[in-house]
């Protein structure tokens, strides 16, 4: 008896394909969580007198093999079985007989799912964060080793004032700060427990939920069961919405790597074993890591944008749609995973042109500073401004191509401790 | 001298109207925050010696004077003028001579613009979490009120388990702290100060930044100048989601409504001052106000991805594209407010039917709550499961339609104070 | 040489297998086309004298070879293989030497790709073409059939008027008409020829386009070759639109369903193996199936926006993104084919229930056709409101419960043969 | 009285604003239709008989001069007056009596505002066609006047062939016919007489449709009543899709002009008019006109998601919901518009940059044209590769800087008649 929800009959086979998808393959990443939740929900029902001392060791017992299994990369979904609810289910009936069907009361297979998810994503968000902070911690020490490499900055995609790879690296550090709240923000929703709302509407057992919030390690409870309920999607919405700051900063910085390694700009290369060229146009390093980085990232930002189109303009309560949402959002998780390591692995490997602004080109980058140096010097900021004028039409401005940045965030003054320390605080939610 | 950037030659006239858009109008929102911003990098102007303090004086009582226009809602745009910097200038300019200039030292147009948006957000997203709070309260206070009505609740659009309107008006108020924490998430991203970055690369004065980030009551800074310019578009992206998660659960609380409000439900009414209808059909209250907040609500769930894709593959560094997202923001602001507005007011009138479960084609609904009972007499669940369907099966099934669902968060146990320290802790840090 | 750009060192590992991605997998698919696409372009090489009669013999019998194993299923990638015009490639010089490399003349990787989408494109518009009339002369079948019996219509969620299953299916049959109009737009960009546009900027070598068009069967062709490359994303995102549209009808289709069947209204059932269901609550029959539609065809509406995200603000000319959107856009036309398939299935074993409107909570609907009736017999509107109005406040309107309408596309002359002429020219385009 | 359904209360003032929200103001564009759609509609009444001849022409002589006074511009809204057919049928009523009522029989204001908004639309998808031919005639020319001036052609955004100026114009005139085929999805969609479907449910009267289908220009009815209201949403949607493609294309047309005008490139040039400058930053000509452009577009990208959003997942028949689409979809007809119109008058005065190619970091762009004419000349591809590559490697690979590209659609054989003729046949569709 494979499915649940079995009455008697065999459902036709179309149906049972079409109804099941990818929720097989899908849910082995689930598995761990779904005994980890079934191990508290036993607990918890010894406690409120629904199981005795004996049919929990026997089950907590056999559910801890199931996990090694588990862990050991053992565990398969038998052919007949739609998901992992049913499969574990169906190993401790068939192990223990029918103890193995008690651990149901008081749940029902919708706040399983919610739990299984709950518990997942909260280790997958404790994953990202620590490749976030990973690629930060990267992209702060290529900022201060790069500090005196000036660049051309650039308004309107044109020339306009002298900036940093300092500054460059140490942007994309502090962007990843505000980040960091967003993915903040996605853990406090999913770090509640639902276990206990059953099919939405609660249950008539007296469970005892605020046992197994403590034990399942959840900071808090989704209290009302409606409302747990309604953290299907919403959970997921939030963490898209996460996922996707983090891919629009590395959108950015691929977006940035694929300029600056243009033969028109010529700004930094990688080893050619990171670029795709050809040996009879020399010059030519596409950057096709970069471009498809921009691209996956760009899958990323217009995630949330899907599982709101799913879930829109719906009532309260479960409704079947809702399954299809591990199928949008397990891959892209593994996608971000893969982005976050892949721009890592390239930074790790840039190196930067310390010539750049050796090009006359690049000349008009400083009447800015020259005019302000003027206006320090006590010259009217007017009359700074027609000196310097008059030398360019002229067509006698010079500059010495240096910078005196001093205040805070400036090329001369990077604040990394400053901007580690803002990192510091905005990680320290997720645990 | 209208504008900024203005060289000696009349901008073509299709060019300027082109280029301005909407900015005139969408830009008298910011003229409090732009005048605000001035006064803060005058005081730091003098700390560092680039003002005196008999400039000072005559600046900020003028600009003190403007802000007073401002607040009676005298202040105009004149019609040469391209933008609210612009206007603002040409008025201490005009009114001052060439002192009124002075402003500009140390700071650009960009640098200007962001900390408008940034002190104008913050006060946006202040009122929206008041709004949402009030609302919040409302539904807790509802929910409290109705606590016994029971409904039939769900699954699938399937008439499944009791449910109550204590539940119902509950769920909404808990569903409203997971979207607390995506809008404090925005003001974690909007409290920073980018004032100083310039153009986004810097200046060559010695700024205090930590001084004008005190003054303006900014929580912190963006220190990377380049950081504070990615800003644009982040932080308005990031406040989109957070408007887009409170829009999602408007969206459901009024698809709620439709539901119980059709002739196939009948489960609450509205007075008919705030329903239309037809005298000839008088069972039709048509619920228009819910259909527009719903279709509202699509509209802001709609924003984070209309941003995304206007900033998305573009390289660091402005773009004049930039501008444009005030156009999309700021009415979607005006748009939230509105449905919040309609909410709680909808809200406030709202009648409960009492009598939902006494139509016989609720009976079912009690069939787990039976089966759940003889499990706690002790009868095992396959064996109460048998005794119940075939009570079904034989058509003797009756239930008393009453729960006694005890656990938290259920149709007994509301939690309402629990969730309201919850939504204490998420709100708490917008301030 | 597994692949086309080695330039005589390997790649390192984790670049390789990220850009090559899922296209060893993806590209499977398009092997067929690969080995179409080469065979017209070596002909065309002979008539421009770039190969001589017995190189095209020798490669046309061995790429005939290679068609077979393809379509007998026994076609792999070696597993050093990055995509499949590379394992061609290898395939032919493997077992013909040097001349193997000679297909390559005139030709880039980059117009092979898009040879090959779009004439698998093509091929899979037919397929949906096909399977939308199949669903078309289905829906128009159940009209016929069912044009007799009546179901309550809604505005606002309200019931309203007099509506009948002839009308409601029929409605989806139409609905098609206007989605086949965007699925012929997608077969119009998709049916041009951008052989020869090489790395999209065309080539030295003599070729004739012409003739190529007309040996791969487009109706015409991408002439410039910048416009030729700028068909990649263009030409996916049109079809996106169009698979959209389609979606955009089963979605509806599957909401009106899910409605349907509830508990509520309870108009239309299917037999138990197509629902799913629970012994003790014999009355519950959740629509899964049509809830995994209406969930897919979210995903598929989404998917125009998805593809958008990732070619918007791009200069023109080839980025490695576009090689992603296979990624995207392939297992759409899979969910397409499936949620086709399915709603046809499903439709195919509907019941209609002919006994609605003897339930009293429908009597109304008959008050504006009562008020017609009158009107027609010569009594002023406004009267004949007053009077029907007055029959309701007293309680005493009572209505036959039939319909009379005669005009085009109403209950009584549902203009069947008109609607599948419309739907005939709409979908000749696509040959 | 105001408002269609009053039924003697004065609704709640607030309830009223809200829902009327903008409509006084966008409907005022529907009101030429409006009075159009009633003219056929009252002559089709006389037919059937439910209008004599000589109200027919008191009402037609007035709906004349209402008609004039529109077309004057002097048409308005009074200030209690929710819509557009609310404002006429109280000028008729008040003008000539109860006569002005007699408009409305067989009618419903549904059916009424689908006749005006597809009457409408279709008026905007001519002015679209015009204005897309425009910009098509002016690339056409551009390329042909340009057509010998040589570029560098990009792949992955590095240097990689010899392109064209005549390439690139007359590439986006070519991508232009792609788009048109999606408007001509638009228009036959938006082509079909919806009037007769009443509320969505039909009618008893004996309306005549084919003939109001006649006296109003459209090509073919939405037969079915049911399909005809399901037009709402979905004609909006299919013509989004058609703009959104438009907006593509001058996007991708926007970030060329920015690039090629970026001091990196330098390959266009404006008037310093048509862009923005500084007088201290000579080189500095900012593309703020294109970046608006780039940023429109994506506003425009963005609106085929938006409406779907607001429509999916809703069952069929009227809701209040689709009010909205107006909002979103009216103002960003005149966006298109504008950026059409911006777009021509931009190019109206673009300057290029003759002497791209005598930059030495463009000589390798001739590589592969000198290994295929070593391949022309009899050298195997093989051999002809090494001689390059050895040059290259050496240093001595110079290049004539002339390419000799004769096939369909190259530099040297730009194809500009065939392409008009493809735009000639999809746009002589929209009529």
């Amino acid at each position: 008896m494979a499915k649940i929800w079995d009455k008697g009959f065999d459902a036709n086979k179309l149906v049972e394909e079409f109804t099941v998808g990818n929720d097989r393959k899908l849910d082995l990443r689930l598995a761990k969580h779904d005994i980890i939740g079934s191990m508290a929900h036993i607990k918890m029902l010894v406690k409120i007198g629904l199981l005795d001392e004996d049919e929990e060791k026997t089950l907590q017992d056999e559910l801890q093999n199931i996990l090694a299994e588990v862990e050991k990369g053992n565990f398969r979904l038998d052919d007949d079985v739609e998901d992992i609810h049913s499969q574990i289910e169906a190993m401790l009936t068939e192990r223990l007989g029918e103890i193995g069907k008690k651990i149901h009361s008081g749940r029902s297979r919708n706040d399983q799912v919610l739990v299984d998810i709950k518990l997942y994503l909260k280790e997958e968000i404790k994953q990202i964060k620590d490749e976030v902070l990973q690629l930060f911690n990267l992209l702060q020490s290529l900022s201060e080793q790069h500090k005196d490499s000036l660049l051309p900055g650039y308004t309107h995609a044109q020339i306009a004032m002298p900036s940093s790879f300092g500054l460059w690296f140490g942007a994309y550090a502090e962007s990843l700060v505000d980040d960091m709240h967003s993915l903040a923000a996605a853990w406090r929703v999913a770090d509640q427990n639902p276990l206990g709302s059953a099919a939405g509407y609660g249950s008539s057992f007296p469970l005892d939920r605020e046992m197994t919030t403590k034990e399942l390690g959840f900071g808090t409870m989704s209290y009302n069961v409606i409302a747990a309920q309604m953290g299907r999607g919403k959970t997921e919405r939030v963490l898209a919405q996460g996922m996707a700051n983090i891919a629009s900063t590395l959108n950015k910085l691929a977006a940035d790597n694929c300029m600056y390694l243009s033969g028109n700009y010529g700004f930094i290369s990688y080893p050619k074993e990171l670029t795709t060229g050809s040996s009879i146009m020399p010059h030519k390093k596409n950057p096709d890591v970069w471009e498809l980085i921009r691209a996956y990232s760009n899958r990323l930002q217009s995630l949330p944008n899907e599982i709101t189109m799913m879930t829109t303009n719906m009532t309260h309560g479960y409704h079947r749609d809702y399954q299809l949402l591990k199928e949008v959002l397990f891959p892209a998780i593994e996608t971000l995973h893969s982005i976050l390591g892949m721009s890592h692995f390239m930074l790790q490997h840039i190196s930067v042109n310390n010539d750049i602004l050796s090009d006359p080109k690049y000349n008009y980058l400083f009447t800015v500073e020259e005019v302000n140096n003027l206006v320090l010097q006590g010259i009217p900021f007017r009359e700074a401004y027609q000196i310097v004028g008059k030398k360019v039409q002229e067509g006698t401005f010079t500059a010495e191509k240096k910078v005196n940045h001093t205040h805070e965030g400036s090329i001369g003054n990077l604040c990394t401790p400053e901007i580690r320390q803002k990192m510091s605080l905005a990680s320290e939610i997720i645990k």
